[in-house]
């Protein structure tokens, strides 16, 4: 089969991802509301870490798959809303001192910084909880409101995105102090062997891959896609995800603290397990160039399935590109 | 209408409730295996908090929400771990270093201590996850699980546990070192007044009261109740939950360490509001007597609904003398 090449115009696709970003925002902001139940401290945590500005990476990619599959973007607004509280859980509880520790996020000082660390971990927790409440409550049809939590749930759960951190932090090797010990069959190999690769690669699968893949699922399960079209939108998911993962460690090995809004170079002050530890810049370079070819194969396998024509399809694959240049 | 006295057999309804408790324990033990892509410490730490000896309390309230409406037990096993862990990741996320900073919990060291900070919060993490995972996965119509769903994430959010938790480390009054500022208008005043009285039950409305209430509705949803049964159920697990808390408070104040395997008299240390802190002792015990009454009166209500005969029923009444008379 003669692969698919996808000549979309950038302007005009960037000019799609703004506004669907602009639509997240302002249902973000929307659903920022919490009633008198809870305390204006918590909703303040809450409502400035998820505010802050962002990429909104995992909710544009839930309304890219609802759109591919047809879809109409309205439904995304709960999905949309839990996937960004998801993420924002997730990284108010990776900076804590107990973990990353890290003083700087989205630009801003991070959640336990601005507020403290009670706050922070309740706002995470709350967090955490509110996206469950919102795939429940406002997604009408109910097998697919429970597949979709089950989805999420699995995703950032044990074997997922927590296990992911768990190991990530392990993989630090001993240089974070709040890790005392170690499962002696956990201990990590540091040479650039194909045990480390695999390792990294599992970590990365579920720390940061497994939410990312689950946006992609869930909103085409909400645009009613079959299971072979999920079946072939999960492979684009795990390429993207591995690809976005390979980005931010070579951004935290060169990119600029301005442009990311938090720390730089603190894989290598923490000893971490990266893309760039185990191969160095160029190689890293490589190895995303050649699985943003590899993002490009796995649409074009299903390109006769979709509308190519469409702003979805034309995002999907410009995201193959944007993957290799983004700076932030 | 006469109020309805239910003449139980104590041994016979504590041995009812120990089977209750037999099969939760197993259940738990035998859902609380994780794959591969789980950390082993990961596992180790939620394995450790899961399956410490407890009263298994919000477990056992479900069980006996389904089988007052008729529902058969082995229903109960998804609902029954995930409510449990549910409260299990409330209890190593409150005794936290940022939080209440215990070291004993269960008759054990807390989840921090024998691992570490950054284990502790995952592992919290990963018990939400899980629970709604088994809600989603678990419960065959899908209806019923997103109801569960959504009644478990109200229950422990934003304005549910989370949102009591934060205002009762807020209510410490500023001798909680980790949270630092305060909003004016949360300060408290810690005179006895009905002022204080209404914050009080307004945090333990939302800090124990919510999951406990969520039991019982959980196990009505799964055992078919209708809207009317339901209604009144609430009614007692909302007075249950008031009186278990009460408990708690007074427990604290004069209970014993080795029985309860958490640190006692940390309340007063702390400065915390409580219902012993506001009225002293004996009020105290005056106002839990008062409320077990209540709870009688709220089961005598609907007597007629239920097979007052069955061994549900009985354990459902006996629970208003043992919110009493319970020292752990």
């Amino acid at each position: 089969m003669t692969r698919f090449i996808c000549a979309y115009n950038e302007d005009e696709v960037k000019s799609y991802l703004s506004t669907i970003r602009a639509d997240i925002d302002s249902i973000l902001v929307s659903y920022a509301q919490f009633d008198n139940d809870c305390p204006e401290r918590l909703a303040s945590a809450m409502r400035y870490s998820l505010l802050a500005p962002g990429k909104r990476f995992r909710p544009t990619l839930a309304t890219l798959a609802l759109e591919l599959c047809g879809g109409s973007r309205e439904k995304i607004a709960p999905v949309a809303v839990a996937l960004e509280a998801t993420h924002t859980y997730s990284l108010i509880h990776d900076d804590l001192p107990c973990m990353d520790d890290d003083d700087l996020r989205r630009g801003r000082p991070t959640c336990h910084r601005q507020f403290d660390e009670a706050t922070a971990v309740l706002a995470g927790d709350a967090l955490q909880a509110w996206a469950f409440d919102l795939l429940s409550s406002r997604i009408e049809d109910e097998a697919i409101a429970a597949r979709c939590v089950k989805e999420l749930a699995r995703a950032i759960g044990p074997s997922g995105m927590v296990g992911g951190q768990m190991d990530d932090i392990i993989s630090s090797n001993g240089s974070c102090p709040h890790v005392a010990c170690f499962d002696s069959d956990r201990t990590l190999d540091t040479d650039p062997t194909a045990s480390s690769y695999d390792l990294l690669a599992k970590i990365h699968r579920r720390k940061t891959g497994a939410l990312i893949l689950c946006s992609l699922k869930i909103g085409a399960l909400l645009g009613g896609a079959s299971t072979t079209v999920l079946s072939t939108l999960c492979e684009y998911g795990r390429l993207l995800g591995q690809a976005f993962q390979i980005g931010d460690d070579l951004l935290d090995a060169v990119g600029e603290q301005a442009n990311l809004g938090k720390r730089v170079q603190k894989d290598n002050e923490h000893g971490k397990l990266t893309y760039v530890s185990l191969f160095g810049v160029d190689k890293t370079r490589a190895l995303l160039a050649s699985i943003s070819e590899q993002i490009k194969d796995a649409l074009s396998d299903v390109a006769q399935v979709f509308d190519v024509q469409g702003c979805a399809f034309k995002a999907a694959y410009y995201m193959a590109d944007y993957v290799v240049r983004r700076d932030r």
